[in-house]
Order: C-alpha cells, then sequence, then structure tokens
C-alpha cells in the first residue's frame, strides 16, 4: 500500500511541530500523599519534520502513547519524548500533558475532609541530546482588594482569582532536573492569596478564611509579586512564570498580572543551570 | 441535478428539529436609549420535518437569514418565523438568537460613563398559527454572604455572580406580546443583588459599592428569591424562569438556584394570557 | 454560631432547586468490560427549598459527595439521591455527573488497540417517594453527506458529527430500572453513522473507513433517525432524546437534528413503565 | 482619599504585565470592501509596572478605550499604545483585540451570496520608542486527505480544519508597517487549502467544492507548507506564524503543524526590516 507521507517534497520548508492535540486519556501521576493517583488527561504530541518529507506518521503518536499511559510522571516524561523522537524519525519531540489533579484538605478549623482539583501541566522537549521539562499548575484562590479595604469604612470587595505557575528545574550533578511536587507549587501560591480556597467547609471554618481573607488584602500584583519572591528563594527553581487573574467582583472584566524570570547564577547546593534549560527560556 | 432531500422516507419517524445552528452574523437590535444598536449573534435556526421527507433544505434558513439581518427584534421576529416555516415547507419553526447587548453605565459617584455588555437571547417559535417569543439576559453582579458577615468580626466574602432571567410575556388585546426591554430586566437583575457591576469604577466608586454590598447581602437563594418577587409582580409577565449561580470566592465549585413560574391569572389591565404561552410552558 | 440559613423567609416563594455545581471529583463507574474503571467527574447537585427557609446547607452536598464518590454508577444513584434528600431535609434531590468514559477499541483491519473516550452523563432525581435515572452519551462519528455523493463525480464532503442520547428505562417487576450499558448506546449511534471514529487506525484500516463512510452516506436527518429507530426497537428503552450535530466540513456553521420520544406501551417480555417515570418526561 | 496603589513597595520585583483582560467593547474596524464594519471586540490591555510602586490604576484601561473605541484599527493602535503608556506612567504598553470579522462571499456556481465570520485579532506593543503591530486571522478550511484518497477505492475523508496566521510587517520608509489586509491572509489561507468554506451553497456550489476537494487532497503539512510559501513570497511580510489543525472525521483528536518565519533580508521595492520588529521576535 502506497505510503504517500513518506513521499519527497520540494517546497523546501521545514515543520517546526507536526502532530496531534486534544487526546483524552486515562494517566497514572505521581502524588506526594499516596505514591501516585489515576487521573484523566488531554495530551498533545508532536515532532518537527526536515523539508524533503511530505508527511509524519500521526498514529505512531498514539501507539507510543499506548504503551506508557500506565505511569505518566515527570521522571518518565524522557524516555517517552526519546521513543517518540526515535519512532518519528525526528530530531525534536514534544509532549504536553494537562490534567486535574487531586489534593485532600482539611478545613481550618474543623479538619472537616474533601478532595479539590487543580488542572495540571507537563511539558516535555526532546531536541538531540537536550531535554526540557517544564511543570505547571493553575491553583484557585481568594482575592480581597487592599484599595477597597482602605477606603471603605467596612466590608472589601474579594474575589476567586486564578494563579498559573510554570516552573523549570535546576539539575542535579547527573543531569537530572531537581524533583518540584505540584503540592509544594499549590502550597507557595496558596500561601501569596488572601486566602486558600476549601472543597469543604463549615460555620466556624467560613469565619475563619473570611476573616483571614481580610486581614491579608491583595492587588493581582502582590499575588503575582509574592509567588514571584517565594520561586526565586527556592534554589531548585531555574526558571518561572508566574500569571495571576482575578475575576473581579466589581467589574465584568478581568485584573491580571504576569512575571517571568530566569536565574542567572545558583546559590550553592548542589544545583546547576543547565546551558540548554537557560537556552530554551530565551525562544 | 438530483433531489435527494425530496426522496421519500420509509422509517416513520417524525422529526421535532432540523436545521442549522453556530452561525455567527451581525445584527441590528432595538435599544430602549438609542433607538437600535449593531452587534453580532450566533443563531439557531430550525423547522420540524415529518417522516415522509428524507432531509430539509439546510441552504434556505441561511438564505432567509441574509434577507432579515439588518433589523433582528422581537417585533420582527414573528414575520422571520413566518418565512422560515413557509420557504421550509414545515409546520414549526425555531430560531434562537445569542447576542452580547451593550448599555451605559454610569459609576454611581463620579458619573464616570463606559459601556458594559450583556448576554441576551431572543427565542421564537411559530408552530400553525401560534407564535411564542422568549426574551433572555445574563447579568453578572456582586453577591456578598449574609453567613460570612453574620458569623465573622469584620469583612464578608463575596463574588461574582450571574443572574440569568428569561421571560414570555402576556398579549396585547390585538394578540401581540407586550412590550419588555432588555434593560428592565437587567435592572431587576441589579437591584436584586448586593451590588451592581461596573464597567469604569473610580476610588469614590469604588468605596461606594464596596458599602453598598456589605449592607445588602444575599445569599444564591435571596437572589433567585428577589428577582422572581420584582418578576411576579409585573402585570406584562405571563411565565419566567431565573436563574443565578454564583462564583463562590471560597470554594472552587459555583452555587446556584432556580425558579419556573407561570402567571395563572392576569391583574387586570389589558393583559391578557395566550392559551397557546401558557400551554407552551408546559413543554 | 447564628445559622442565618435556617432563619424564616416572608417572600413566599418556593426555590425549585438550590445547590452546588462544576464539582470536580474522581469518581469509579461500573464498566462493561473491565467491570469497573477511575475517571473525573463535573458534579452538579441540588434540591428544592420550600419558601418558609431562607437558605439550603450547602456544605452537606459536598459532604455526602465525600462518603460516596468510591462508587459512582446508576445502581447506587438512588441511595446517594435518599440520603441528599434527608440531609438537606427537602422533598426532592438531584444530582447530574458527566464523565469522560473510556473504552477499547480494535482497528478494523489491523486489531490495533487504544483506547477511546466517549463524555457521558448519569442524572438522577428523587422526590417523594419516586426515583428517576436518565443515562446519557455522547459519540463521534463520521458523517457522509448523501446529497453531495449523490450530485458529484466523484468525492463527497464528511465530517465529525456528534451524537448525543439520553434514555429513561423501563422498571423491572421490582421497580428497579432495567441495565442499560453505556457501551450499548455507543454501538446504537455508531452503527447509525456512515462510520465510527477510532483512536488508531494504521493505513489498512483508513482504507476500511473511508470506504465504509462512502458506502453508507447519511444526511444528520438520516442519523438522529437511525439511532430513533434502534432505540424505539429496544424494550427497555421507555424513553429517549437524540441529538445529531454535523461540523459541516463545506460550511463554517453546524447541521442538528433533534427527537424526543415517550413509550406509551410496553411490549410484553417483563417490562414496567413507571407511571411516574411517564409523569416525569412530560415536564 | 489614599492611594494604595500609588504606596512603595520593597519586594524588589518589577511586573512584565498587569492590566485587565475579557472587556467586551464594540469596535469599529477598517474593512477593504465596505471602508469600515461595526463589530464586537473582546480585548487586553496592560502595561509594565517597574518594582517600586506597589500597583497600577486599573481604571484608566477603560478611560482610554471608552475614548477610542469608534476607531480601532492597525493604523491609530500607535496612537492608543502611547496613550496608554502615558496615562499609566509606564515603559511599555500592550493591547489585544480578538473580533469576530466579517466578509461576503459569493458561492462558486449560483453566485449566491451571504457573509461569513472569521475570528481575527490586532496585537500591538509599544516599548520606548518602538511600536510593533501584529495581525491575526484563523480561517476555517475543507481539508481532504491525501493518504485516504490514495489508498482507497473510492471516496476520502475530509473535515473542517483552521488556518491561524499572524503577521508582522516590514516598514515603508517612513517608519510605518506596510498594510497587509486581513482579506489578504484569508484567501491565502483558503488557496492554501482543499477548498474554502462558504456561508452559502445551493447543490450547484456544493457539488464544485465537493470536486475542488477531491482534486486537491492537503495533509495538515500541506496546507501549512502552503500558508508559508505564499507568505514568504509576500515581500511585505517581514514574520509569521502559521498554525494548522484538523478536526479529523476519522478520528476523535486533531492534527496540527505549526511554522514561524522571521525575514533575514528584505528583497528589494522599498521594504525594510526594523531592527527592533526583528529583536521582537525573539523574545
Amino acid at each position: 500500500m502506497i505510503d504517500i507521507q513518506n513521499h519527497a517534497d520540494d517546497r523546501n520548508v521545514d515543520i517546526d511541530r507536526v502532530g496531534v492535540s486534544d487526546i483524552k486519556y486515562p494517566i497514572v501521576v505521581k502524588d506526594r500523599a499516596h505514591e501516585s493517583q489515576q487521573t484523566v488527561a488531554s495530551l498533545a504530541m508532536s515532532v518537527d519534520l526536515p523539508h524533503e518529507f511530505k508527511g509524519t506518521h500521526m498514529s505512531r503518536f498514539v501507539e507510543v502513547l499506548s504503551e506508557h499511559n500506565e505511569r505518566m510522571s515527570i521522571s518518565n516524561l524522557p524516555g517517552i519524548l526519546t521513543e517518540l523522537r526515535e519512532r518519528l524519525d525526528a530530531k525534536s519531540a514534544h509532549i504536553e500533558v494537562k490534567f486535574p489533579y487531586f489534593v485532600e484538605k482539611s478545613a481550618p478549623e474543623t479538619g472537616s475532609k474533601a478532595v479539590m482539583d487543580y488542572e495540571c501541566t507537563y511539558r516535555g522537549t526532546v531536541d538531540g541530546n537536550c531535554t526540557d521539562i517544564v511543570i505547571g499548575v493553575t491553583v484557585p484562590v481568594t482575592s480581597l482588594c487592599p484599595c477597597s479595604k482602605a477606603i471603605s469604612d467596612y466590608g472589601a470587595h474579594n474575589q476567586r482569582g486564578y494563579v498559573t505557575i510554570e516552573v523549570r528545574s535546576c539539575l542535579e550533578k547527573d543531569g537530572k532536573p531537581m524533583m518540584i511536587w505540584l503540592e509544594e507549587l499549590i502550597e507557595i501560591a496558596e500561601e501569596s492569596a488572601s486566602a486558600p480556597l476549601y472543597p469543604l467547609l463549615k460555620r466556624p471554618d467560613e469565619r475563619h478564611v473570611t476573616m483571614q481573607a481580610y486581614d491579608n488584602p491583595v492587588f493581582v500584583e502582590d499575588l503575582v509579586r509574592n509567588v514571584a519572591v517565594r520561586l526565586k528563594r527556592d534554589p531548585r527553581v531555574a526558571w518561572f512564570t508566574v500569571n495571576t487573574v482575578n475575576h473581579e467582583s466589581i467589574h465584568n472584566h478581568n485584573a491580571f498580572a504576569n512575571i517571568e524570570w530566569t536565574r542567572t547564577k545558583t546559590n550553592g547546593n548542589g544545583a546547576h543551570l543547565a546551558p540548554e534549560a537557560i537556552e530554551a527560556t530565551k525562544s
């Protein structure tokens, strides 16, 4: 049967990325509290395509996924990426995995427990011998407006906000990225806000978080800076972006703020900046 | 050229509705303040198909739309519906028009002006000699939690909420539905909440709405009831649904409430309940 | 601590439904092939609220969910609904569960296996002694246009379409709804289309489905009728809706068709129409 | 009244962008056929915030927007950006405008006319004396699979695909970006596909596009390359990205391809590469 994809192409145009997207798949991810958890991911996988080939072989992406879905964690992303690159005869391969991640939370006064979801991402690239991994999480929080509090005799407008953090780790001496848990990024976001959100609050808990938010007003600018300060302090972090957005309760539009940062020198303790990681942050 | 759609069908299955959806079209709608405004609609149009025909003629929907887009208001919906029914050789025809509607609002203290958008809908059906029109609007508002205020020493969680109202009018003596402006539904929703939202607030305005919300706490239950009480009082309203939802600032989920109501007797003043409208509310 | 929700309310307005929505939760559902599968649901839960009470107790919804998430299937929905109604002191309780459901599929020629996702729903209501359960699934399919095929010398436009089926079962003699598997509804939708979709197709498989689609052209009207005919024939089905939509490859809008049907007499074999189920289909 | 935003900040963290997003606003855009058209935009506006200030003044974004909404075109974006930067006391300012843009299209055989919508974007940045403008459009098209056609005895799977083009212009001698119409980008995308989409097709037109698509099969890789070749050839284009995605009619996932390109030398005819534009493409 004819293989059109393998035909020669004379347009002389390299393709940066070609692949499949919007694949839903059940996956297992590493979990700090319970070793692993099952969840459902939306995936995109791609490779480069040199100008001399007409097409890539799309079905191989799904074949590789099917063989690996049992364990999808940052520790085995490099293996999946290498296999994608080889099976597709490419120089580079990319994967993006988005999934809800569930963490059990205890209410601050009554200790009532329930699980709460956070949207997370793993993004990985292998290019030649260089592997680059970025992890990310979106954390919903409460933000209470400092201006509204300061200028009003009582009350202060507050709302649900979202903090999205993406992080690239420094490398261990053996070249592996240093481990940063999704749970650690969630904690950083929640500590930077007026108050965390909870899946289950009884009345004493509601009283607690209401006053906690009033005691800790933050603008969207404060929220993004509070996260940035905490991430810069962590010697494992080589690069990050922070995006914060408030679904303003007094407006029909949102307020947002962004910071991107790259570590330019390590602060000892065995962490190494991967030259390729630094390079990758430029593009 | 063969007309497959006109072929006979022997499956003996009537189709309730068949048509086109997700059409974007520029439209002009009636506007209380400026006579009319131009906006962009997403439309669905459909007809019934009796069991003896294989298919409908989809291109005629777009033809009718193209001829009428200059004026898309509740007053000419009946004409468009009748034309759809005739051009498609059907018993019934339906149209649903969703569009952002813009209203200029003045900030409560400084009077600063800007326009704000509200998602609106017109839904119309013609079935035999009976025409049924429903108008709807989604109004974003501030809701401040009465429980949080009552149990806390200071502050109260509040958030953006959304009030969706759909209304069917009583009929004038000549059989036409009584006029209810979208702006009137917007005002009812905003008066029922802790505070309205604004596109533009300077600091004195922000102080105003912060304290207004704190002075008027409402649960999602209060919000839906406040709207229901106002709509029942309006003699032009024959039927309504109200859906309210709060994007809780202390939780990662929403709180919602719904009420549906049908007027069973008119309260004088010339309003008539259309038997067909009442019948329609049952299905 | 004061319980504002329990206060009296003098607006004299009953609320049809009040509750929580957009809760993401990991759940386990029954699976025909493997007994059960883990997936992630989006849930809404609600109760009625009589006019004499100011508010419901929202945190109890999440408490009930937390206790039951391990097994969320149509067989234990009635138990969850009864518990919701009792814990919230209500007359009626409602739950809606939406989740991706994964089924392993084999390619038609090479037998290559991979899993594919289908969006599914369970909707349940308990009202007095009456329980009503509806299951639903959205199945992506290929549809190839009969008109395009008939009037063209070669080729025919085709596209991805979506078939959404919702079904209410007849009752067994003991009053329990007859079991209908999600997999059975998926098969009905796929058999009614030009061709099924697959997660993984090698070239011989692609040839197979290309010609299968060309040999089985269906309008959106044919698709909805083919499903309706199959569902009416199944004696377990008491009521259904079918919605089909084609993402037309020659237009920037979609074509759709809907059918709703209620069985008016059972065709023997032990199936019973629940009076309450029939009643429920009217509202 | 206290101005909290003006307070000093000691966290020593510059913010890249802070502003407002998800603002819906009626705008007027330039139109090749009719001089201008009214449509509805979703906007984001932002500025940088130096580390020494606690917050920006969000209400000023909406003030500037309100003053300029009557004319929102690439020719007056620089003025809006400069005003944003000055009113917000910032070094840089950014604006992103997304809107449906309507173009009348004639069916290929019968000439039947109707309008069709295309999602478009204007993105502008002013940073110091450097202004950078990018225009973009998403064009829905038909793509027919060359592999499916080659390996099957008859038929070929086809589907709706989307081509997203973003372009930065070369500069005129006076430093202004060369004019490229949205309509020109739409034509490039449609000529690169198997067939264009139409809002209204009668049967002779449907026959035309069915056979046109079968005669012009393209992979997602061909589609992205065909667009790239056309854009490289246009001496006005200094930089572009092309993203193509096919909503595969035989799979429940999509296929996609991306190319980014920067012109490294101009090909005469008065076009100049702005150093700042080139620089901007690196970040």
